[in-house]
């Protein structure tokens, strides 16, 4: 990372982080500030004073160990993107962090985050003096005083890329992707990330999550189909655009729903639709996992019919695949463009389906693949997640209309006891 | 478009529109050296000229007749991309046509393409006097002659996208994507083409197709399924590695092998991974369309089953879902991650399915999409493909063992007839 203080480098770092780990690419920040901390807990502005010849000693071992860390992570060969967090704001150290990488025979990308507009570095100041460990315990008018020193400071000696290290792999953002800069990016990681970068935007907006209404199959504990909605599906379908209502939805003509291609997910958002009058789109890569074979039997049919399967799926469910169907990987690698394009937007309602939703939480949530496909995501609730510079909030509304349990716990042949449809 | 001649700016702007057609966007390119040469068929170098008002005036009409016709093209709401093939060298002409654009209420984006290698302009000046309408006929040395003075005449008013532009959504790409800078690219289908502008190379590499060997199930001629090889197909898979030497594939670590995820291309890649040493790298993406509930059958059986699903498909083959399962335009949205991955790589060799190779060959030679679903490619057969400026060259290498017909046409309901295979 390249890039002055309150610049966003943290979260951009730790942005692409999640996103690699979701898409299983072994990937890991080196704090370099942390790093410092271990010697220098609470520094004020002077530490950072280019004329500071103990700050500056201080800061460059700090940073040649985390350097020398993330080299010996690379020594596992299943370690895959390192990302050196801190502001490498001269050309001098650059030049270092180049050969230090490149005699090591690692690949090299500096991502400078530059940013000119003033509201954007003071809601990143805000953010810093309330939560940097460099200030915990001081008073924050004071910590933002001194970490606008601090800047001031960093700017006396910041060199932005340029065309003298035209021979470097470089992205330059401005502005949160008002303008990008890309040079000699040749690897395909390079590039994702390139892309995933220039898709982000920090304006201020939420997700929301439902899977479909209760449906047929899901009375009959089948596995997937395309079955219509039972009648409860029905009422969750009805009382949905309320929901939305009181979670906060605004009244905005840009807000998109979207669904998958099943039966069962458009139901359910038809009220929405027509009531509210957001713009619909329906997307293929948004499909219930493909059972393959197990398509249309309950679990417990699964179970008796194909025992091995069974086994095999409950110890490793990431990476099973249904024979002529998918695995819950398979789903992460169609979604990747839904991720993409959710980066990209802004209020957006996704109705869509139990496995789908477990991999599109996992992103937002950073949860490790083999807890992914076991988390439960119950029918007829709302989930409503605003993304905040790190992490997201989570907020529940339960619609209170009865359906089944569809979330069978590992190693059980049926699904936990859910309401009891009518008879 | 913006850049000086022999800059590559037809051959981006054709691939663009070949991109986004595959896609099903309606896209078109508007050249306005076409428009100059209803007037003006043989112009020599004079006549681009600054000081040649007469030539200016008449340049200044192209471009106007263009600008109103693509306007004019977009009252068709179907119409999306529209691309002014041109020099557009001069702040003045662009903020000309920024308010044209901007006043029909379209976007823009200005594609700048820049490049100071020497040996790039040089390749695509051969390339113009060679195929270019202004010098038909004419003496090829001349031409080049002429066609250098006419790049003189533009570089003394060029100015390339700069600071003072940047209200305007740009890209300019540098060397062939070396350099790329994007300045405010906000909207989606934006957004993909610069992504996709990033991607590009024009390294010479060719790519190979195959189908698998003939499968178990293409004996018994049921669609879909995970069969083995046959014997003939296995066969096949034998003789690969001596048809792709006797095909020119270069002894070269980075030649890469792409196969599904299915046992009949696995089978059929495994001697050219053992013998050659390349690499492989299995794609779910790569899968064969999914039948969905008309999976294992013979078309004969659907016919009789489903007969409305087969009269459906037949009548729109492309956009056809079989219930359960996929269509063509599903399987095109799948493979667009295969085709800009296909775009970054050097050589490659693809083994995969029917339906597949259809929507890859597609991309290749803009095949429409009613046509597309109904391509023969026969099994037993590598086919080469060699990127030109305009188009690729198609060598087909049939390996000459016999294998059923998977082809059915239009209305019947059996494939036509193949070679049996032996009882």
């Amino acid at each position: 990372m390249v890039g002055l203080p309150a610049r966003g480098k943290s979260l951009i770092a730790g942005k692409i982080v999640r996103y690699l780990k979701w898409l299983s690419v072994t990937a890991r920040i080196f704090n370099v500030g942390s790093y410092r901390r271990n010697d220098n807990p609470h520094p004020d502005a002077n530490f950072f004073d280019v004329n500071n010849t103990a700050g500056e000693q201080a800061r460059r071992a700090a940073a040649e160990a985390a350097v020398a860390d993330m080299i010996k992570w690379f020594s596992n060969k299943k370690n895959k993107v390192g990302i050196l967090d801190a502001t490498n704001s001269t050309k001098a150290r650059r030049k270092w962090i180049y050969e230090k990488i490149t005699e090591a025979k690692l690949l090299h990308i500096f991502i400078e985050s530059k940013c000119d507009d003033e509201s954007i570095i003071m809601h990143n100041i805000l953010d810093v003096k309330t939560t940097s460990p460099d200030y915990v315990g001081q008073d924050p008018e004071k910590a933002a005083q001194d970490f606008r020193d601090r800047i001031k400071n960093y700017e006396k000696v910041y060199e932005s890329l340029d065309e003298s290290e035209k021979d470097y792999s470089y992205v330059k953002v401005t502005n949160v992707g008002h303008q990008v800069v890309i040079n000699r990016i040749q690897d395909y990681l390079s590039s994702r990330i390139v892309y995933y970068l220039t898709n982000l935007h920090i304006k201020p907006r939420s997700i929301w999550l439902s899977r479909h209404g209760e449906s047929e199959y899901n009375v009959l504990k089948l596995i997937g189909g395309d079955s219509n909605l039972s009648p409860r599906g029905e009422e969750y379908a009805k009382i949905l655009p309320e929901l939305l209502i009181k979670s906060g939805i605004p009244k905005d003509q840009k807000v998109v729903v979207w669904t998958s291609t099943l039966l069962r997910t458009n139901q359910t958002a038809r009220h929405v639709v027509e009531q509210l009058g957001f713009r619909k789109l329906e997307w293929k890569a948004l499909d219930e996992i493909d059972g393959g074979i197990c398509d249309g039997y309950t679990y417990r049919q699964i179970a008796e019919k194909w025992p091995e399967d069974f086994a095999a799926r409950d110890s490793d469910k990431y990476h099973y695949r249904y024979p002529g169907g998918e695995s819950y990987a398979d789903v992460v690698a169609r979604l990747e463009p839904i991720i993409m394009e959710l980066e990209r937007e802004e209020n957006v309602i996704i109705v869509t389906h139990q496995a789908i939703l477990r991999c599109i939480y996992a992103y937002f949530n950073e949860t490790p693949s083999d807890e992914s496909p076991w988390q439960k995501i119950p029918l007829h609730t709302l989930i409503k997640l605003t993304p905040r510079a790190y992490g997201s909030k989570k907020e529940e509304f339960p619609a209170n209309i009865p359906a089944v349990s569809t979330y069978r716990a590992k190693g059980e042949v049926e699904e936990e006891a859910g309401d009891k449809p009518a008879e």
